[in-house]
């Protein structure tokens, strides 16, 4: 019935649909299984992307020609730059989206994307010969062949839904649990592990008193996540702003010796950086309030997401609690929040291009790898269809550095050391984050998104424009200067100090209290230079010349690196004939197996002693 | 958690949406219970709506205030009026719809009715006191209280579907099954049965060769479905047919051993006409091809709905019939076909107000009664809803009659007749269809929908217009003549004979050969005049003088019948007593409690000589 495939994707959600896209649009011919078609790339949690390092990997995605960024800007409802007041490697976009959009936006683009097949079915087992996938094997019995395989089950694995006493099968409210998968798995010698994650109540916006909340309004001067020109929506909608009380607090309490979560019933851990309110009230019991986001869940609903109110508590003990919040006191809810345990496996047992080290050609991306977010799963999705695509052509793997990154530093961390709660990214996880900004995604990433295929000439040609100009503009700085008659009125009104002869520009711009708009303002022979370039060019140019010296050492500090990550080790090594090395090393090396020197380094229990034998050993 | 609602409604499809709606804008406050909000007003089916004896429904539904008509016209892809050829009786409105639009539009209409609340959840029990409903019980164990509760599951209850050798427990693919509600009904003396409908694979429309299949565009001349102006969409998409033949037949057929239907394992019985192809094949053994029709499942998404294969043999028989038929050489099936059994409850244990006969103020609408098809389930939902929100007021419920509305003959046939198969609406069910028609279903019904409070004065302003413009047309075509001069030219260039002296405009119209355009052509003055009316009240004027004679024969016939309809019946009358009739006379009467004797002799079984008993002894 079925052909044999280049690819299999099995599962439509955020990692599902960028691994498919990829592998097609390199070339491979794709099928993408799902349970649900109608359920293709659904939001299960808020109806937002981007924020503080997740719009980084966002904009990475986009820059390597995955579609997560142009889906988002096609479907924002808000967008906002956060951190703006920090400096330019903080700051992180981040829309609200509309959830129906979103997803229909997805599947639209997967539609118009050729190669990629769709068949709603539900995986039960993969197909096995010789340590590799060769296919799938549906609840409906059918059989389908491919060079290679991609998991991307997200939450639907022996998913089990709770709220309070309540349990359900099911790997979104109202959907079916997959059944088999892990079972199998585990049979092939996979270790497995329970994670659990949680959303919020959704409430009816129309019962809300707005004028006790907060206002928060999108950017005016508002950029989009996608290097390509997308239109984004003319208006914006606005969030708003709640705070829970030591009223509500006390409500929830009530509510404790139900939860799931405390009684035990809920194994998985759930991820640390998105709490459930009730966990929240428990680690910080001195905070007499938490702040609670309100989100539209749409242009044309009623429906509001309720960000920061993530909870398995019993559903009257949600909406009793939500009653007592200021300016909820009529509030109606229209599905209670719930948590939700589902199996994932291990990520040590990954190479770095997200292949099993088990079964070759068999890729494992998103939730299944113990990540959390959409951003995480989608990169992972990218990576593991970019992968699938070249293992199946016998082409070497992509694996992305820490150094020109943040999909690389997630991958390697998920690999290097594992991961017990889901992971999520954070900008402190990144040592060279001073590099991976969210303006410069393109600059650092066309190039290889071009060599793979998913980056068209044209595209790349802007981006190799932006690097001139840039280049072009800071050495113009470099080389012009300004007079003290011109500048030090503008000195002086900023709070800094004037000069006494003409000083050039780009000294002038490396002062915090000035910035490049104020430049062009006082020196007229620079404003006409500058009408030639866009926006985007001219903060590239700004921000060059303004961390110049922080990212010359950060960039020093790589090259030192670069020797250990550039030392490769034998995968297969036996680590067990190095006597010299700790046990605890022999027995880590032995099970991460390393790529790199670096990344041998970066495992927990591996010290620099450790190392030290490696490099004796290896005969640098 | 939840105060008391005036009427909770179980269900989101077009029953419950209609259902909800209608309650809450006569006033009550509504409660709509669905399992997924995600997937309120899904088209299970294909993506359509109206056809014949259907559109007709729809046009009802609409004159009443109900939305079918226009989330149909919002979201419409394609619109044709069937039978145009024919009397208008059978003129029959048909549109494609866009899936995901159509769902939208209905989500957007029900959050923008005021007094209708959501709530994410499965209703698992019903609360009874005093042998009436009191409220529902969902499986988060919440208790909710109402006056009046309308159950609207359609094939949710205990839903299996199967395909070939497989099942599986689910409403619709990938979507959970309801548990729990059947047993809880049947323990309280319910009556349960099965039934079973079906769909047809869904393919990608990119792999079909579009020039080896006939297209079907949509009419130049378009119409809506609703009365109110909505704003069509300005394109139209085109359908496609496509045929089987002997060898898709044979290739079929050998699947049969494992058809879950032939061999028995599916127990209820299918829609008769809308049968499977397997059943197709088996019952029409002598047609060698059967028509298909390839209808787009919306204006952005390449994915089709084939019409006319529906089937639940195995996956890959699908398929490799599929592949035989000509233009499908190459084609991708993106889900499967599948059959579906659900618990239905047979409709004679229901009064017309469509409330229980076992326990007050529980109402059944839509499949949950027996009936296929979205118009039939809609139609009882907005009946379902009224009467939830006029019982719970302790008002006299509205019951349509046979001969003002197709609602009145699908309600009575089930209450009166029951159905052991899946009922669907034909124009043959109805036997004053001559009076029954799209054109008129305003004048017929808009008058009940402005009492009940769902028909805004204005509009209903609007249809009194139409029937004094109508009025005053048919009569100035009855004064006014045309001179011979001025007509015989177009008389026999229509092939019918020349007139000697000036004849009458509505007679020269009552000749089947000339239209009212033709008419209008000739004779100036008679243009001026209709020039000051729009298209609807021409037609309606045109059909009114046209068909006159065949329809005051009708109602000649209805106000016969009258008579029988307008003598009631104590429903608790105790027919035991009456030894006189026929012992099934006693039994079916005492189990169909008939309101009126209209409805006694309907009821099969009920001999003309057991209603004489019945007239005798109730003392006409």
């Amino acid at each position: 019935m079925f052909s044999e495939y280049d690819v299999i994707v099995v599962g439509g959600g955020h990692a599902g649909c960028e691994a498919a896209a990829a592998a097609a649009n390199m070339g491979s011919s794709v099928l993408l299984i799902t349970m649900n078609m109608q359920t293709i790339a659904q939001m299960s949690c808020n109806p937002a992307m981007g924020g503080v390092a997740k719009g980084q990997i966002v904009r990475e995605i986009d820059a390597l020609g995955g579609y997560s960024g142009i889906v988002t800007d096609k479907s924002t409802l808000q967008f906002r730059m956060l951190n703006r007041s920090k400096g330019p490697a903080m700051w992180s976009p981040r829309a609200q989206n509309d959830r129906m959009q979103f997803a229909a936006q997805w599947r639209l683009m997967l539609e118009q994307t050729p190669n990629v097949d769709l068949w709603q079915d539900m995986v039960q087992n993969i197909l096995v010969e010789d340590n590799r996938v060769i296919g799938v094997r549906t609840s409906l019995g059918v059989e389908i062949r491919s060079k290679a395989v991609v998991l991307t089950n997200g939450t639907f694995l022996n998913g089990i839904i709770h709220i309070g006493q309540k349990r359900f099968g099911g790997g979104r409210t109202g959907e079916k649990a997959a059944t088999g998968l892990t079972e199998q798995l585990v049979s092939l010698g996979f270790e497995s592990g329970r994670m659990k994650t949680g959303t919020p109540p959704r409430i009816d916006g129309r019962s809300l008193d707005y004028s006790q909340l907060e206002e928060q309004q999108g950017d005016e001067d508002r950029r989009g996540f996608s290097f390509t020109d997308v239109l984004l929506p003319e208006k914006q909608l606005s969030c708003h702003v709640a705070y829970t009380s030591a009223k509500v607090h006390d409500i929830l309490k009530e509510g404790f010796e139900d939860s799931p979560m405390f009684a035990g019933r809920i194994k998985g851990l759930g991820p640390r950086y998105c709490p459930s309110i009730e966990d929240k009230i428990n680690r910080f019991a001195d905070k007499d309030r938490h702040q609670l986001f309100i989100e539209p869940e749409g242009w044309n609903t009623v429906e509001i997401y309720l960000n920061g109110f993530s909870t398995s508590l019993p559903e009257n003990v949600q909406y009793k609690a939500l009653t007592a919040i200021p300016g909820f006191e009529n509030v109606k809810m229209f599905r209670p929040g719930y948590a939700i345990e589902y199996d994932y496996f291990p990520p040590m047992q990954l190479h770095l291009s997200l292949e099993t080290k088990l079964l070759a050609n068999l890729f494992f991306a998103g939730q299944i790898n113990g990540t959390t977010g959409y951003e995480e799963a989608a990169c992972q999705g990218l990576l593991a269809g970019i992968n699938a695509h070249r293992k199946s052509r016998g082409e070497e793997e992509l694996i992305l550095k820490r150094s020109e990154s943040y999909i690389g530093v997630l991958i390697d961390d998920l690999v290097t050391k594992g991961t017990e709660e889901p992971y999520r990214m954070f900008t402190s996880r990144a040592e060279h984050r001073l590099l991976l900004r969210q303006d410069n995604a393109d600059v650092r990433l066309s190039g290889i998104g071009h060599q793979l295929g998913l980056i068209s000439e044209e595209r790349m040609e802007k981006v190799r424009k932006k690097v001139r100009d840039t280049d072009f503009l800071v050495d113009y700085m470099r080389k012009h200067a300004i007079d003290p008659t011109a500048v030090n009125g503008l000195l002086e009104s900023k709070g800094t100090s004037p000069v006494k002869q003409s000083a050039r520009i780009f000294n002038l711009l490396t002062r915090p209290q000035i910035d490049l708009n104020d430049l062009l303002q006082v020196d007229r022979a620079f404003m006409e230079t500058a009408m030639g370039y866009d926006r985007e060019t001219l903060e590239q140019a700004e921000i060059q010349v303004k961390y110049e010296s922080y990212f010359s050492k950060e960039e020093e500090m790589v090259q030192r690196m670069k020797k250990m990550e550039e030392h490769e080790i034998n995968p297969d090594f036996d680590y067990t004939q190095l006597s010299s090395l700790s046990k605890e090393a022999r027995e880590k090396l032995g099970r991460v197996k390393p790529r790199t020197l670096g990344q041998a380094s970066r495992i927990s229990g591996v010290s620099p002693s450790d190392i030290s034998v490696l490099l004796v050993h290896m005969g640098r």
